[in-house]
């Protein structure tokens, strides 16, 4: 009885590779007490994994990766034999179970149950998405932290990615006027045209003077995924008042020195701006709140639901590496096949 | 009729030094149309005024400060003629009147009335410090950006400066543990034995492992006067949850290159942290509120007033040079002795 894993083969210095990744047959061990077998549906694709891929980037909030185990990775999937009696075979849980066809746990820390909403026809795959961390971090970070109200101006980076055209989107319904930071002219107009946002802003160009023209009364609140010198640019058009949601950084996450941070944090001050960084499972006792609105939204058409997916666990490495390159739309996540090695 | 005035003689390259600044002796204009004379008691010095002396440093805070000119800095003194209704001799005023002896300023846009307080037996001059924006910004900063609650963690940069050990002062009223960072041993001695603080931390020394020391828990509370560096360290100490309060950033303010910001703002967002700047003028609504709870502090012996006062017009350019030697303890005032120039 075996399944395939994708473990890290080596640690990526600078953009990851795919060499980076290797595919192995892993053997079944035998079920311990308290324990669970689960098969993965599908595997979500996060940037923000790759920090721990570091030598000693492990935090307060994960290990770091170690080289020869499978990839930290968000999965989604079904319990096919337990040994804990708060989980039966059958039930559906999201949880951090790496980058591996089945993967067995302790349950009393690691598998969160998920109750399958029947009032939105998705399959499980939606849960690593626009239902689970992709989504709630859009709605923790813009209605908490950016707390924008109808009429302002809302701006978001990497507005095409996975959580910035859900924020975007957010923004939209919430009645504020919606500019998107994106890196090509394809992803522009699919906000634009299919997303209803207002401006785009390419950050390949002149980001200073496209933030004057398409931002004239200065950014009311900035939903930032990628850190860097876009940050350092933006804190050059604040509103008075600004709210700055962190949500992520991928600008830095690939530099092996960091980088300065931006030189004019000083604009803080004098815009009496607040920048908030959080991290979605601090909000974990409000989730059924967001995905309720979340379903809602999307049962009224009004949020659409933007995938990009791939198929088969050897997938997985490359598809995490093309991330980097900006080259897909909306969240990432790879659908794996039913093994032969669990019966069920 | 003349009077003196300092004005801006060159502007500081760096470090201000007291060739910056030329006293000199002005004519009195004749009082025009709802215009006010008024002859200052006191000028408080404030290093964040250095910022508005770089060439083209003016913004929607502040013009830059002109060659030449009289320069900026707040004041409080009395009227001693009007030709503007709202205002009759003998009211006190504080305003932005600079660096002058006497100053005429249309009463419409410039003048603040002060209500002077007879539960209080303090002089005109406090009304620049702990009753004025001193105060005030110690008590906006810490209580509605900075957020403790009682047995939290508090760390103040600048500590026995002129704001910091007001807000220091402020948490220990509120029951928080406070701990200081400060330039030497004296200012470390008064903070601790005379204000209460619980623990220094000198900024010259190894300030990370001095803050593993006398954080050990993190840092819940950061109210930041300084900035630069010493920020970056702090942000590597963050408790969860732990919110920031921007007041100023004198560690930048003679950068003649704007210095690299933060390159760990990243943990902003691992320890869902909060950083918020402020301008005490976006509270004036609430400035009574603030001064009643400051006078009622003073008055049970709970808030000690730090003052270093300096007599004297021909004293203020040096004096405003000291403080970014990191000399005065406290609050820096100049008191002005009564002029000739004007009948009363």
């Amino acid at each position: 009885m075996t399944h395939r894993s994708v473990v890290l083969r080596r640690r990526p210095a600078g953009v990851p590779v795919p060499e980076d990744f290797e595919v192995v047959e892993a053997r079944q061990e035998p079920l311990a007490d308290a324990h669970v077998r689960v098969e993965n549906v599908a595997i979500s694709l996060d940037a923000g994994f790759r920090h721990w891929m570091n030598e000693g980037a492990g935090d307060h909030v994960l290990p770091a990766m170690q080289i020869g185990d499978p990839v930290m990775g968000l999965t989604v999937g079904r319990v096919v034999d337990s040994r804990h009696g708060s989980f039966a075979e059958g039930d559906v849980v999201v949880a951090r179970l790496g980058w591996q066809e089945v993967a067995t746990f302790n349950g009393d820390t690691q598998l969160i149950k998920i109750r399958v909403d029947n009032r939105l026809q998705v399959d499980l795959a939606a849960h690593l998405g626009i239902l689970g961390d992709t989504g709630l971090s859009a709605y923790f970070g813009l209605f908490d932290h950016g707390r924008p109200v109808a009429g302002e101006t809302v701006l978001v980076s990497a507005a095409a990615g996975a959580v910035g055209n859900v924020a975007g989107q957010m923004a939209k319904i919430l009645g504020c006027r919606v500019v998107g930071i994106t890196s090509d002219e394809n992803k522009a107009r699919f906000l634009t045209e299919t997303l209803g946002f207002d401006a785009t802003i390419n950050r390949r160009g002149d980001v200073d003077a496209q933030l004057s023209a398409t931002c004239p009364t200065g950014v009311d609140v900035y939903f930032d995924n990628v850190g860097g010198r876009v940050l350092e640019t933006v804190l050059d058009h604040l509103a008075l008042g600004a709210r700055i949601a962190l949500c992520g950084a991928v600008a830095t996450y690939n530099d092996s020195e960091k980088a300065p941070g931006p030189s004019n944090l000083f604009n803080l001050v004098t815009k009496q701006a607040t920048m908030t960084g959080f991290l979605t499972h601090y909000s974990h006792d409000r989730y059924e709140e967001a995905r309720d609105k979340i379903i809602d939204w999307m049962n009224d058409g009004r949020l659409v639901n933007v995938e990009h997916r791939l198929h088969g666990i050897e997938n997985v490495g490359r598809a995490f590496c093309d991330m980097f390159n900006g080259k897909n739309l909306g969240k990432t996540l790879v659908e794996l096949k039913p093994t032969s090695a669990v019966a069920h």
